[in-house]
This record gives C-alpha cells, structure tokens and sequence, in this order.
C-alpha cells in the first residue's frame, strides 16, 4: 500500500468508550484518516462535546448512521462499535448500501492483487458480539432473540489474529472477540490443541476493569457502587461463555464446557484472568509454559513472562499486549495460567486495528506500537 | 460480668492497621477500657502522631513492650498484633512476667466461676500467625525458622468462633485466623465436614484490599502501584494455605491440599473468595446453600445472601459480617461459593474481639454491632 | 427522657446515599427505632434490595408517601432526606397530615416539659436544601422555582449545632446545612464574627467525595468518568454559595460574597475546604487558630488539630467529626484555613442525628461516638 | 537532522517514575536511539526487572553512572532523572567527563550549522530542581545546602518552551520546569505579563495525582494512607513556591509573593491548578481569556476550553497537553483561571522531550502527538 494514500476509515458509535480509544489509538496511525464517526443520541456535535480529551484533534463531527452518504464518503474500513442487535442490522444495511458481494453470496476472491479488491468494497470489523458466535441458535439462546442477519454469520471470521491471521487477512467481515474471551483464548488455544489440559474441567476466574461496561447509566457502574470494593457478576451466565466455549472446542475437538466467573475491580482498565486447569496424564506446569513460549515466539504483542513474574494489568495499560505466565498449581496435577491485558486495547479496539492492518495488507503492528502507560 | 467495671485491655503493636481497627472497634465497646498500647519504633509519642484520626479520642500514650509493668498494669486482656516470629517471643515472656499457670504446664481448669479466673490470669488473643497452626514443623517449613514457643502451641485455641466457639471460651491464648482462612473455612467447612464436597478438588481464587499487607514500606503497598491495577501474589506459596489446609483436613478427616491464588486489589478494605468445588455424587448446589442456611441460622456475623444475590466487599465494609452465597458452575457436578468479609474487621480486628467476648463470658456480640459502611 | 422508650423516627427518601448513612447511624442509635422508611420508586421492597448492606437489620420495608398512615404511624421525629423541591412539598403534606401547630401559625412554647411536646407534635429534620435559605426571594433565583411553602420558612431553624444551639433545641423543623457550608462555616464563623478577617475577601477551595452526588444516574458520577482525574464543577454558581453567604452575612453583620469552587475527587466520602482568608489590620494567623482553639473548646465534633498537622479527610471518615487548622500564608496579611469532615455524616446524616439529639432533649452525642473509620 | 541517523540518548535515573515516562514517550520518538539508562540501586539489571511493563522492549541494562564511559558512549542527549542534589554534582562531572565548553566559561555560539555543535557537544535536559532557581541563595534556604554547581547555574536555560523557545533552542543545559509550576506559569504569564491582574494577590490551589511524589518509599505515598481521602500539604513551604515566584517576577518586572497550596489527589497522574486572580482596574474575565487564547493560538499543546467547559485531569491523561480555561469569579474583581495538566508528561518528561526537539533543531511536536488516554 502506498503510503501516501490513506485508508478512508469510518466509526459507527464513536461516542462509547471502545470508540474512544478507537479514535486515540487511529490518531496515531499512520496509514489511517478518520473520515466519520456517529453516534445517534449525539449526531450533530463535535466530538470534543462527548468527549473533551479528544476536542484538539481534528475530527468529523458525529452524525446519525442514516445520514450517511454510503458510496460517497468511499470508505475503505468501518469499525462498528454499536451494542449487539444494533450491530447486525446496521452491518446488514451497510452491506446493501454499498452493493457489498458478500450479500450476494458471492464470496470475494483473494487474489496477489488485495489493492483491487480494497478499492471496491468496504472492509467491516465488527467490536460487538454480533458476529462471534458461528451458531445462531447458541446466540439465539444466550442473547434471547432471534439472529437478523443469519446469512452473514457464515461468512465472519473470528478476528484473533495469532490464531487466525490467515483467514482474517482475507475477509470481508471480521468479528472481533470480546475482551474476556481474548485473555482466555490465548492463554488456552495451545495448550488444548496440544491436548496438555483436560478439556472438562476449565476454570477461569477473571477480573475486569469497569470501563468493561461501557458509558452506559447504570446504578452497578456508578462511582460509588464500585470504588473501594470488589464483587463477581454474571455467574453461571455470563455471555462470554459461549463465545469461550466456541473456539476451545474447535480446539479441542470435542465440545467444551468452562466455568467462568468474571469480577467487576475498581480500576478504569484491565483484565487479569487466573485460570486453573488439570493436566493430561504426565504433562507438568513446565511443559505448559514452554508451549505458551514456543507459540508466541515472535508475536509481536503476546509474552510469556519470566520465571516466577506474576502477570499484572498495570504491565499492558493502554497497551495492545497480553502477557501470560504459568504456575505449578499446590494440588497435584493442576497448573495455574494467568493472562493480563488491557480490555479496551487487545480486548477491544486494539484488536480491531491489529485486524485492520492484516485485512488491508499493512504491517500488523502499525499503529499499535506505544508502550504501555505505567504510572 | 459486672457492667461497672471495665476490662482493662493492652493492644501490643498498636501502629498497624489491624491494631488501628482494634482500638476503633473497642472504642465502642461498652466493657472495655484500653490501658495500655505499644510500638517500639514510636515509643513515647501520643497516637495521635501515629493514627491522627484517633488523636482526640482519651488513649494512653504508646510505650515500649520493655517498658510494661507487668503486673502492676493488671490487664485483663491482651491484643497481640505483632509482626509473626515477634509475637511468639513476646508471649511467651508475657506469660512468664505474669506467671501465667499456661507456662507450668498446667491447664486452668474452666470452672463455672469463670469470673475468678479471669481476675487472676491475663487472657491473650494473638492475631499474627504464630500460634495458628498446630504442627511445628510445618510452621517451620513455611516461616523459615524454627519456633520459639513450642510448648504454648498446643494450648493455643483456633479462634474461629463459629467452629471453635466451646474451646474459645475456656481458653487463655487464641490464634485468631488469617483474613484470607477466615473467608474460606466459613464457607467450606460446614459442606465439606457434611461430605458434599470433594476434599481433593478445592480452588480459592481470593481478591484482598491493601490494608492486608500493612503499613510497612515496600514498593508493591505504593500508591502507584497497586491504583488502577490488579495482580495475583504468591502464587502457589503463601503463608495462609497450610492454616487452611489444616482447618479443612480436620473437618475431611483426611488430610487435604488446596489450590489458592490471592490478589491484590485497589481498596483499602475487603477480601472476596470464589471458590470452586466439585460436588460429591448427587449432590447440588442448592444443597450446599441449604447446608450453609442450617448452619449459620441464629449466627450474629454470618449471612447467606437470598436468591441469586452475590456477595459484595461492599456488603460488609467495616463491619464483623461474613455474606455467603452458592451458585450453580455451569460444569455439571460443581458449585461455586463466594464469600465476602472485610479484612480488618471479621478477618482480624473484629473476629478478635468476637473471642474476647466469648472468653470473658461477654455476650458475643457486644461492640461489633455498627452496621457496614456504604457508600 | 426515658431509656425504655424509644423515639420513634420515620425517614422519608430511605434509598439515597444520605438516607442509607442515616439508617446505618440511627441503628447505633440506642433511643431511636426506626418504623418507617419511604423511597417513590422503591416502594414494597425491602431496604436490602437497595441496599445490600442493610439486609440483616430489623428494618421495616419501603413504602411510599402516599401510603403512610399518618396519626397511626405515631412519629415522633422525622428524616426528610428527598430531592429539594419535592421535600418542601412533603413537609407541608405531613403538616397538614398531623394538624401540626406549626401551619396553624402557632409556635409551641417550648417547656420545661419537653416530653409532653414531644408526644404530640412530631418534628421534622430535613436534609434537603428546601429550608436552609431565608429569603425565598434568593430561594427562587438559585433554585428558579417559588418555594411552594413560603409559610413555613420563617419557622425553619438553621441546623449547625455548634452556632444555633439554643434555637435547634426548640425547633419543630430544622433544615441542615449543606456539606459546604458545614465545612465552610465551622471554621469561618468565629473568626468572621470576631472581626479577625475581612468579610470582602473569602475565597474557598472546596473538594468532595462523589457520595455528594447522589445515586442518580448521570454520566458525570460513572466510575470511569471520576476515577484517576479531578475536575472542579458549577464554578461561579453553586448553590451551597447563597447558603454560606447567608450564614456568613450574619456573622458579619453585612452582605457578604465569597468566592466557591467545588471540586470532585475519586474518593466515596470527605470533603475538604482549604479557605484564603485576608485578616485584619495587626491580626495574625496565630490568633485566629487561637480564636477557633477557644470557640471549639469543648464541642464533641469539632477539633483545632496541634502545631502544623494537615486536617485530611482520612481523619474522619465515617465519624461527625471536623478537623480545622490555620496556617500562615506567604502573602503578608493573608491566612489558610483547611476545614475535613465526612460529607455524609457531619455534612449530612450525622448532623442531621446531632440535631435531633438536641430537638428532643437528648445528649448531643448520642449514637455518634462512634471512632473514624481509617484505613 | 537526517532520519537516517537517530539521536543516541541516554536517561540518568531511569528507575523512577519520571524515568519511566521518558522512556515511553521515547520509544515512540522517531528520532531517538536509548542507548544508556542509569540507576544506582538497580545497576546490573535489566529494566523489566525494575518496569516490567517495559520488558518487551529492546533497551539497554541498567548501569551506574560511575560506570558510563563518556566520549565512547558518544550521547548526543542526557535526560538527568535523578534526584536534586545528586543531578548538580552529576551534570558538572558529566561536563568535565566530555569536556564540555560550558566549563571553560565559553558558551558555544549557535551557527546555523546547529547540526555540527550537535555533534560535538552533549546537551543536557535536567529534570530536577537544581538548575531551575537563577539565584542561588535562593537555592540556599530553600533546599538547605549551598550549590555545588554554581557557576553552571547562570547557563541554564528555563525549560518552559511556550515562554522561552529561543532560549532553549540555543542551550546546552536545559532546566525543566517543577509541574505545578509548569500549570502555573501556562495560566498566568500572559495575563500577568500584560497587566491584566495583581501581581499581589495570586493565590494557586493545586492537586497532584500521587505520582509526583515519586517512587519513594514514604508511609505518606502508601495506597491505604492516600485512597479514599484527600490532604493538603507543604502548606506555606513548598519548594516549587520561590520557582513560581521567580519566572512571575521577571513577567511582572516586581518582587511576587504568590499563595501556593498542593493537595494530594489518589489518582496516580493528573494536576490541577485552581488560580484565584484579582483584576486590574477595568479588567474582565473575558479579557483574561482572550489574552489566553491570542497566546496560545498555534502553540501545539496548550488550549483554552470554549465557553464554560472547565479543564480537567482526565482530560490531557498521559499526553503533553494542558488546557485551560478562565471564569468569573462572584466577587467582583476576581477571575479564576484553572489549569489542567498531566504532571508526569507535559509537568516533566513530555516537557523535556518537547525541550529535546527544540535543542536538537526537530519539530517541536515529535514524538509526543499521542492522543490523552480516557478512559
């Protein structure tokens, strides 16, 4: 891609914490101009009004998603960040406005010549749950109504790039994975492929930042109910859970049942999971571990700490990393992984972008290159 | 007991966190007066200069443990909250300058003039971990050095008043409990004593506030540090697993090893426990709950929350209060337990306070009934 | 009055912030029995669906206004912790509901048989800012409304027990000051009265806990919006400035104005007043703490901390109490006065509770000795 | 400058926070090559063991300065991060070391052949106070020692680049502005300096995240001392008092006394400066602003708010901004100016690579575009 040309890149729901950090880490790439961005309950206002750390910049104002003008605004990319159910309808409509191929069943080709294809039709990357779950009765089940865009799903790829950088580099529409499922997936792919862990008896305990929640008003997410105080939620029926179980089954090759029990911490950002597994007959924490190091050699945003080092969020803060560790768990037979990253970046927005540079043929780090803030 | 005469209570170490909630909790407390308080390193200052919040109330000065005159200051109970391997030594030459009956090796019988007993021998509760666990070697091997008062560790009762609340009120040296056992084994023993669990399956995932790690200068208790962040510490070795193990193989019958993984949280106060179990053949989780029910009915401090309710840190903040709930894992054939205390309070101030009541004969709950702190 | 009987007291808005740290302080109360709780949208459900904390008192379940049964329920004092304007409102409605003398234009003689006043007229405290300004004229420019119990004003007693003593023992309606102007007017009063600072010249930095707020939902009191920032907010119009100016005038015995800033801190509780005083011709900031040392001596909330000691927040969190120092400045001819208390309690809820202490004869400190809560 | 050829850049002091953030901003900084980091305690170590969120990061092990070999390392820029005292003793031997002209008393002329004096000589950026007090007597009672670098003093340039640009474009020695008084100077030069307020009533109330107190192990910098509370400190003696008073007298052209009082925030970055002004004869608050925003107009990292939108930390989180904003104050005559920046970036190591790009001929906006971080 030349690097004078930049890709022409729209935010559908800008005005929600994810968009936000999507819009901070866009302003650095170099690749990317922001064209658009909406929000609907604030369409006419700059964004500097939702919100003022981003007034400096120079940015499109935020508009109403039926106000805009699809072929016109030419866009290369879109990043949806709407709530589920909004999401499918509007990557629906989206893909009618601009005649996309996808819907026409017609799968594009991926041919040497990816610079074509780009110039034609709009690559989507979607941050809500929409696309994620291949089975539509699964969502159906866990999100209580009906899937509407049900023949788009097949053609979603689930957007974890150190697993599936290949498929992601060709599609069209991308399903990026939510922040608990990131921290896990990583963390297990490779050890359940490896067939190192049992596959019955997964226990993630996870622990999330409240900006997990998003900007909505909600009495659980006021100041007060959170600060000075620790709690889990969602137990025994979180929705990240089929998502989890999804990709450790493909992995597994059976179907896989996990507990997960996420915990709201008083901090802006970060996700730390401690999972506790049992290992296959013979296998050792050790064995864990330099599975975990041959894997992510060379990632460019995936480490396996150091001896003893304990993963922390404060290590990856406002960061696109995932740092993981493993531990001889007391009771015999058991190993301990933890996995921290940063819910808004590798679980969210960072992600998103990762996706982008390796759909639009770009470095996969361009853009996601700043350390992490510590203090 | 008399309500005109008060007891006459020494706090040892009485510049740290825990021994700061002693003297905020028996401020309140009708029949105690605090004659003494010592910190050797701020001997000779008001604790005001120490603890300013406490600067108005009408406290003696700190002093020395050199400089107690011991039989003279006729204490009727003394609070040891001493770093470990300190609070043995001081003990036992605490027992010596009071000629306590503990050291000949000869019991006091508890007789039902516990009132004359009581006048005659000084009563200590220690909370550090000294006197915890019963096997000296394994205090040992997991302090790193021998201890110094073996012939007092058999007569040290385990001061967890729900379990122990008969041996507690005859005896003359408690080992209150760790915060983080104090969670678990008001969670676990009843089921795990009743069979419903597996003894060989059991995962503490336990989130701490700071306070916990009291007030001495490291790096990790930095602000900094810890704001904005969660880490797990100690994993796989910290110093609270053997006293739970203990509890909870006395409870089998058999001996047990746990799993258990502390984290480090950004709030002053509060521990929370998930607790992972695996159910014994035909057992559910709303069989545990009942379990839980049955046996805290009627208990002052321990609740188990209604429905599907989960327990908060925010629920017990600054109170005595443990809250229990039990859910459902969505891996048959297990439950999940969740605990929540606070720290300084049920976990080591207050649950101290809770076995003075029952050695002197006090209704167990005086002084410990202010209600929680929220917001 | 009799220890046997207990004063029996209703609150009215009972699922706010202020309303939760009113139950949590009556139930320490020894002569108070709470019998009536009120929350509008709330109403049938149990206080510990609100709020958690208070799931295992004997407290009576929510009902709404409209639902209190009035000469039945035999109140003898009532909370009034609702929103302003809605609270001037109810206040009449409960006059008119109990024929109270008050409306009738008839202000009862206070006696040296207080108790018999007591068992006919029930007295109302109210937390609301309905009652605090004199002029309904500046009520109506502040709060752009008319008071809608005009009537009634007039009859209101200021309730700052430290200065208004005599008058709140007599008051059937007492409206307690706002958090600021608590904060404010404790450590201004004297001094301004005195003559020792220049009444043209008040500048006051204010800085609160987000408890302040309310638990309504607004983006501005989201956990991600107020967590790791400061922010100060209504610069030039808050309404606590009229309130302080008001008590100030008086002081002064001329119109005051001062200047107000209030700030939002990342903290639940505290509020902090760092004050610019310029003092009068010769006088010294030596003699304006010993002018505050003298008018607090003996006053069981208010304390002037020794030589050079910061008042901090941490100090008084959770109790009634208020921390004041003086400090030179380095302009010549200036002086600072920093001014700590608990918002909810010395700024609300537990000046609420001194004031009734005092309206119903009782000693000022009951049920509000209990110690700060630090860490 | 080339791009080719980065600038080899070494940090004296690397372990503290300060040098944290140098180090993070410098990773992303085009144009500049880490080759030297110094930390006497930690000397022999790699920077992950000290940071480990910097451990994915190709940086050099930690050395003690007495071990740098100074022409071979052959820096082009020293950042000194260490503490006061030490850097004047460290920046004179550093001199001698290079032979550095601004011994010899001979201040190299700068030619337009700025590249060529770059190559010869190594510019120091000192991030203390050392250097910052042109009089050293002033230095004298303030820090409590005599100066040891004395005859440097009078070629260090006053690091605040929207003041003094020229100047530090021509400098060998750069002393960066202390944080608050960075957010001092920023609100109040302009306006002072054209006669718009009394130079004789300028009272600054500031908060600072914990951050600036450094990574010290202090009882005061302990998470439990500083969550959930608020505290000013150095009431009336504050070091960074007489540097504020220096930079205000030289704009003022008269001797000012200023009022300063900081307060400590628990947020880990972030500062706030509420700014009490009087106004000159005729002056409104509005004028105030648009002095302000003539200013600043251009300037790449200082932005006066529209309309009422007051300045807040969350607002410039992690970025090299500061905004501004100025209001109406109720007493007439006064105006309040408040400032935000984040202290450990445009208060310390954003300031001093935005001094680097000045010195070493680059855009001054190099390496610090990055978007605030919020959440």
């Amino acid at each position: 891609m030349s690097v004078s040309k930049k890709l022409r890149v729209g935010i559908l729901g800008a005005s929600g914490y994810t968009g936000a950090d999507l819009v901070r880490l866009l302003l650095s790439h170099p690749n990317v101009e922001i064209v658009l961005m909406t929000a609907e309950r604030k369409a006419g206002l700059p964004i500097g009004d939702v919100f003022p750390h981003l007034a400096h910049y120079d940015l499109p104002d935020l508009i109403s998603i039926d106000d805009i003008e699809w072929p016109a605004v030419d866009l290369d990319v879109v990043f949806c960040a709407l709530p589920h159910a909004t999401s499918q309808e509007v990557i629906k409509g989206l893909f009618h406005a601009t005649k996309h191929s996808l819907l026409d069943e017609m799968i594009v080709e991926t041919t040497s010549d990816l610079a074509d294809a780009i110039s034609k039709e709009v690559k989507v990357i979607d941050l809500s749950a929409d696309f994620r779950l291949r089975d539509i009765d699964v969502y159906a089940k866990w999100y209580g109504r009906e899937h509407s865009a049900a023949s788009l799903q097949p053609k979603a790829v689930y957007g974890l790039p150190e697993v599936n950088r290949a498929a992601i580099a060709k599609a069209h529409l991308v399903a990026c994975p939510g922040c608990y499922p990131t921290a896990a997936l990583l963390a297990l792919l490779p050890v359940l492929q490896a067939g190192q862990i049992l596959a019955t008896d997964i226990i993630i305990d996870a622990k999330s930042g409240v900006s997990g929640s998003g900007r909505s008003l909600k009495e659980a997410n006021l100041f007060v109910e959170v600060a000075e105080a620790i709690h889990p939620y969602g137990v025994g029926h979180h929705r990240h859970m089929p998502e989890i179980e999804q990709e450790l089954s493909l992995a597994a090759g059976e179907d896989v049942r996990i507990s997960f029990t996420p915990h709201l911490v008083p901090m802006n950002r970060g996700e730390l999971e401690t999972i506790y597994v049992k290992l296959a007959d013979g296998v050792t924490a050790d064995q864990l571990k330099a599975k975990l190091v041959e894997t992510y050699q060379g990632e460019p945003f995936v480490s396996v700490l150091n001896g003893e080092t304990v993963p922390a969020t404060r290590m990856v803060r406002g960061s696109n990393h995932c740092v993981l560790n493993v531990f001889e768990d007391r009771i015999e037979g058991r190993a301990i992984i933890v996995s921290a990253i940063d819910n808004l970046v590798k679980g969210s927005s960072g992600q998103a972008i990762q996706n982008m540079n390796l759909m639009m043929g770009l470095d996969e780090s361009t853009g996601l290159t700043q350390a992490p803030m510590f203090p």
